[in-house]
């Protein structure tokens, strides 16, 4: 687990997911503020908002932080060219090429880790030089892959595969799931749903508390003709499975979806007919706290069940 | 995890799934010798064929073994009878309500354990008095539950709500996940699709070497309007898809299913036109093993990785 925290200069092993509508400059500076890695989730934010949240960022933490871009953004030139000037040291990308970004970044000094769902990508990264791999399982939230693979199975298959500095996520958020994960072969761990149910986290509180209250079977993974994305299982959720039922075209989902779902969602608290990504384990989660409360009780309870396991006997 | 040891009289917390067309005598017995439990498949028996493998198993084994039992299966009533009459002293059940025949088998001494996917099953099996769970995730090969939870999020969901023997099933094939889904809170694990590549498995060849070479993304949960089932992509698979892109119709895809479908791929080796029932984690199975070898790999792993995270420090 040393190379995660010496790669990106860290306390704890633990990132936050970069969320979009999620993961302001807010959430990200206490997450490193914690002694972990925050990560401002760009995905959701016009060039010169994400120059705003990097300046400010940056004033409120002495400590790493980065930024993560979905590689399928449309303004991603500039994206890249701000997180540049603003001297970003660490850099997650999601949702596209590795090759693409890797070098360049790195040759300003950026660490690059790329988020991946199966070994195929896993590969390509390693050709891409990436200084680390986020592996994401298919209970993660959000946009996720199309093999649904799980973290169970993905992780020991990815640190099998590569030897790479390895995140895991999806699923992970308590330290008996962290340690977990590193026993399965990451070095680290990528948190998104619990970080959501932070006092810090930019989302709408309407948007938390439903998360809070979600319990077991209310996301499902959906939209996988579009872009798989898990969600919660909501009205905008349910005119998604109704137009299944009617053999709805690629391009009828597509409008159902439309623009600014998410946004909706998410950031404006409109629980029914907006998108509110978040992962399984918002089953779990039942209680919005301080950031830096979220990784003492994850830190705590990681070293408590370390100890309990020394003990077990056959 | 003494409590799945000390309930069943075994040594190690590890359970051979009862699967059908892949779980006999043979395989039952030499888990059961290895110092795990070895469970007898049922599902895919007649009564005396049933009866039959009892009394071999017995007679290979002084150790501890059990009978699994799919409640939907048609002659349960035959079953229970012979199980009873036997005297076989573990019972298994599955895909059904726990209710029914638990205090039965109670009244005879009978350890029974009972088969869920979700915390509201969990609180059933409860109510019914079971002896112990086995809470599967959705990686799971075979048939499998419709909340889709992964192990990772399953396992301490279930463990947090219920106080009872807990076994972990989905995803697990080594020591590393073995130990990892204990740390989630399981007392022990039940594992399915790593006994199928093991030298003493009921299955056809043909099979086993499939799983073996079965890679990342091969296995899909599918038929979800029947009853989901994860099974490898094969030509049976792809009729299925095909099935789905004309929107087929409930009874359609029963009549496509037909019957006989998993003895004519996991027992007679048609791998195209057979259902072959596996869990994801067949991308992580590269060999087929004798038992004892495969029991000593997972116990020995579970211990060096035990030993491993006690020296990380952050």
């Amino acid at each position: 687990m040393n190379r995660i925290n010496e790669l990106f200069g860290i306390k704890y092993p633990i990132i936050q997911g970069g969320m979009i509508w999620c993961s302001g400059w807010e959430l990200a500076s206490a997450v490193s503020n914690a002694g972990g890695l925050g990560l401002i989730g760009s995905g959701s934010m016009y060039p010169e908002v994400l120059r705003q949240h990097i300046r400010k960022c940056k004033a409120a933490t002495n400590n790493s932080f980065g930024v993560n871009i979905p590689l399928l953004y449309p303004d991603i030139e500039d994206h890249i060219n701000i997180i540049i000037q603003e001297g970003v040291k660490v850099v997650f990308t999601s949702a596209g090429n590795p090759k693409k970004y890797t070098s360049r970044l790195q040759s300003y000094g950026i660490k690059v880790a790329h988020v991946i769902a199966n070994k195929k990508f896993a590969i390509k990264c390693v050709e891409a030089g990436v200084d680390a791999i986020v592996a994401e399982g298919f209970e993660a939230g959000g946009h996720n892959g199309v093999d649904e693979i799980t973290t169970m199975c993905l992780i020991p298959m990815i640190a099998d595969t590569v030897n790479v500095p390895l995140i895991a996520a999806g699923g992970i958020a308590s330290g008996k799931a962290m340690l977990a994960a590193i026993i399965l072969g990451a070095d680290g761990v990528q948190m998104g749903s619990r970080f959501v149910a932070s006092k810090e986290c930019s989302a709408h509180i309407n948007f938390k508390n439903k998360v809070v209250v979600a319990g077991e079977g209310e996301t499902d993974l959906t939209l996988k003709e579009l872009t798989a994305v898990r969600l919660i299982k909501n009205g905008f959720y349910n005119q998604i499975q109704k137009a299944y039922t009617e053999n709805a075209t690629h391009k009828e989902l597509k409008d159902l979806l439309g623009r600014g779902r998410a946004k909706k969602g998410m950031f404006e608290g409109n629980l029914e007919e907006g998108e509110l990504e978040i992962g399984q384990v918002s089953a779990m989660i039942n209680t919005i706290m301080p950031v830096e409360k979220i990784i003492k009780e994850v830190i705590d309870e990681f070293e408590s069940e370390r100890n309990r396991i020394s003990t077990l006997k056959f």
